[in-house]
């Protein structure tokens, strides 16, 4: 018998281990194989190049309120390296700089720290890099390690945000801005790298602003990061993570299909992450050719019904049903209900009903929902119905995000057909399965693309701190292109702005890229969705690979939009 | 706005493709790299030999029984190819040879196929190879395709099994076995490869049983085929796809791990594919190091019940809180309930109550239930008892598989952990998060060492059969050595054979191969367990590669056993 029992192991017997980093001892072959891969860099980065300022930047809306809202940064122009045999930034300044992971996690996150430090180690030798630990907060409460190259080394080319974790406060009240100041001081900082989403860059802009008006010398540089690929304009073609994780995930879906196939019987429901945009969807969709594909910015512009998604379901199946498939495959992005009109408003009337009434067992709290929130909520199977009404967030609301879509939409598509089947038009059978590809995609080894990016990135973003350069964003475009011919630079975040009123104030924000209905991606996905409907097109992408000819690919989303590849 | 409309886009007007198989021009990079790949053959394959057949054999249990049911096979010795000058076979017999895939996917199918055909064409040129359509059934119904060059093509070194598909058919009434007499007559076959596990081997060697005793020459070979790896023994050391699906298995639980370090705020509990045995579970574990693995062969022999394996996981998450790591990964077999005592017990009496009686709203119907029954009734979660109750398969019984254990696993921590902390006994915070990897891992690429395992067994199983050969089991050994070391040759099926008792009769079986307590790859587990338990050895094991240093890498499970490496 085994030496350690499975219920009555001691595990008090169990020391715990000194070090809880990573230690490159327990890497597996792949990982070990890719923390000693050295990354391209863009040839700018490698020659002596001068940075050139474009024109005086505005705002992506109410320029005067954002004007108003960052007055010593508004207007700065974005930056751009050239090479230059005259250029070149002075070297005998050692630089303290800090670096901070803000959100959720997204493959590449630890080789844009690696391209910093290699940056300062390159060029401004004697620098001194400082990670703040646990995002935002660490900055907050003074909470940091110094960044060597030791420490960082077993952390390249490897997914996940674990070498200084990350985390979701924001740096936006008065005493919170007061917090960053004082650690900006004692540890004498030039500058700050803030590597996060929308919302993150918002705020390091915020932060650069208030450095800037106290004429504290600290500069702030953001870094465009998520896998949901929503934060990305013409200077920042596309967030880091959204390559890794999309091909994570068509690689399952690619399978799932060549399983569907084979089997002949299920309709795999996969519902994809991605709350706000439903870009991972629709380059899953690109990467995939499956039967189905539901985009919620579609399904918004079109102000479509739950109702109205299961019929197309259901016609398609039926479809396919008279041409012998009783399978498929159906991707769903995460937020597809947050697109739904009509299921915003019941959402709306049960926060609101949920935080000042009783639900009780007998349902007379359903006479407070209006006629349309009220049918639709009898439309929902039970078990939505249930986790509509017990999962909430702590501020007593309705966790969406809880909710199965992929199983929800498989039961109204089964009641839907077996309606039809009483009715005679359906001859067919339907089985669901319903996947949730979420996590698995966040944290895995970065593709060649993402690791490469987000090196240019890093490595870009000392240039700029280095320079003087503060609230901007770093920039690394020309992406369809070699590695070698790369731009570099950097773009006012100020020019990403528009504003938003929320109680009665205007807030800056970037504003989501959503996925544009006259976007080339969406263009090319609508013309060909009909065809993979009914014939069976899959395409099984397989495991991301790191080494020889099929390991250089970049995303479709990417190239479409870029104009790389036709149409 | 998008040519196509969502939901009106008139799915009518849309052209059925004439063909529905794989077309390689919409293959990805991946898949197209893979087509072309050569794979090596044992060296034994590539020069002379001949067949050296070893001692009469006997069976695993009960050898009188086993002899009564197989008069003409049983006491077959196994046969081995060596190398041999003066060897060979005769060449200028044309041989009409059959294929069939059996049950569920598993990687490599293709391969094995590709094998046969290869072998037909190298040495028995002018052979030709049917392949049997949806299973057992395409014997019985007739339904086949001739597989030729063109035709298996695009099938190289791909996934799933949809070259032929497959099916759970059995041949195994007397008129069954007439029907398949029919179809070997008319085909004029000479032999008949059966890809399949457990069963579909069983029923292989009946049929070659049957073909024998009717003096037609129409011989059968069999090939271990299943991601559970539970069909294995010393002449068959794993069965083909195991190593490919435990490492997309592998891949995915590697970056959740990394996920769960990098967040520090999740336990993700993972349940993973595998019904009767927890060879899966085991290998994932070795190759990921998770902080509970429950395996269910020991919570059997222990006679543990649901409690007890609550207990065991709340209690390491009590301790990791006190270390200061409120986040884990936990592995949970998908048959984990099965091997529950008391689970089983309570299935049955809900068996047999759901056959004869009302299930009533009011609960008169528990009273059915035994006592210690009705308390584990109780103890489980709602939704769970919901599930016992409504979900049934074709035949009334409860569906075991369906019941998603990781969730309700998850439910029952959170209650235990929640009286902990009334007592203030834990301080931590717990939120659990499920995952089920299955139907993702069964139809993936073939890892190399799939691949050439599967191509060894096919080109092998041609051997066997151009020899002569019935009732054996394509045996591929010395696997843990370079490929040109490993042997091949074949083993009695009959030897691999216990009897149970069915109804009142003997039936042959071959018996699964369970998780051995006293094998290596459990001791070996058993070993680190605790330390896994408390200190965090996560190893994410990356996306599998196909070229470079790293794509050569056997599962661990088939190491050990081998004694290939240190326990």
């Amino acid at each position: 018998m085994a030496p350690a029992l499975l219920l009555n192991g001691d595990l008090a017997t169990v020391k715990p281990a000194s070090t809880t980093g990573r230690v490159s001892s327990v890497y597996s072959e792949v990982q070990s194989s890719r923390i000693d891969q050295s990354l391209p860099l863009p040839s700018v980065l490698k020659n002596p190049f001068k940075i050139v300022d474009g024109p005086r930047s505005s705002a992506a809306g109410n320029p005067d309120e954002i004007a108003k809202l960052f007055p010593n940064l508004f207007g700065q122009p974005s930056a751009m390296l050239v090479p230059s045999a005259e250029g070149g930034l002075r070297s005998d300044l050692k630089l303290k700089i800090g670096v901070v992971l803000s959100g959720g996690q997204a493959p590449g996150g630890h080789n844009v720290i690696c391209g910093i430090f290699d940056y300062l180690q390159d060029h401004v030798k004697g620098s001194i890099l400082y990670g703040f630990k646990g995002g935002p907060a660490g900055i907050m409460k003074g909470k940091y390690v110094e960044l060597t190259s030791d420490y960082i080394h077993p952390y390249r080319n490897q997914g996940g945000f674990d070498m200084i974790c990350s985390g979701r406060d924001k740096i936006e009240t008065p005493e919170q801005f007061k917090q960053a100041e004082e650690t900006a001081l004692k540890l004498d900082l030039d500058g700050l790298v803030v590597i996060g989403g929308d919302d993150s860059n918002t705020n390091a802009c915020l932060l650069a602003e208030n450095f800037r008006s106290k004429n504290m010398k600290t500069r702030v540089i953001g870094c465009p990061k998520t896998i949901d690929g929503d934060l990305k304009c013409k200077e920042v073609p596309t967030s880091f993570g959204f390559d890794t994780a999309c091909k994570i995930y068509a690689e399952m879906i690619g399978n799932v299909m060549v399983d569907a196939r084979s089997t002949g019987k299920y309709y795999h429901f996969v519902r994809l992450m991605g709350r706000a945009a439903s870009h991972i969807t629709l380059e899953c969709a690109l990467q995939t050719h499956p039967n189905i594909t539901i985009i919620g910015e579609e399904v918004a512009a079109k102000k479509q019904t739950l109702k109205n998604v299961t019929d197309y379901i259901v016609n398609v199946i039926l479809k396919r049903a008279d041409l012998g498939y009783n399978y498929g495959v159906i991707l769903i992005p995460e937020g597809l209900i947050d697109f739904i009109p009509e299921v915003q408003q019941l959402i709306a009337e049960l926060n609101e009903i949920l935080a000042h009434d009783i639900v009780d067992e007998n349902g007379l709290w359903k006479k407070k929902l209006k006629d349309q929130s009220l049918k639709l909520f009898e439309f929902l199977p039970r078990a939505i119905q249930e986790q509509l009404l017990l999962e909430r967030d702590p501020h007593g609301n309705v966790q969406v995000a809880k909710i199965e879509t992929e199983k929800m939409l498989i039961q109204m598509v089964e009641t839907e057909l077996e309606k039809k089947k009483q009715e005679g038009s359906y001859l067919g059978e339907f089985k669901g399965q319903s996947h949730f590809f979420g996590y698995e995609g966040r944290c895995g080894l970065p593709t060649n693309f993402d690791a490469t990016y987000c090196y240019a990135l890093g490595y870009g973003a000392g240039v700029l701190l280095q320079s003087g350069k503060t609230g901007l964003i770093s920039s690394v475009g020309n992406l369809a292109a070699p590695v070698e011919q790369w731009t570099v630079g950097g773009t006012a975040l100020t020019a990403l702005m528009d504003v938003e009123r929320r109680h009665g104030k205007f807030k800056p924000v970037i504003k989501k890229a959503m996925v544009e209905l006259d976007g080339a991606p969406f263009k090319k996905f609508a013309s060909l969705r009909n065809d993979w409907a009914i014939n069976n097109r899959y395409i099984s992408p397989g495991p991301i690979q790191f080494v020889g000819p099929t390991s250089n690919a970049v995303n479709h989303t990417l190239l479409l939009e870029l104009g790389a590849v036709q149409n």
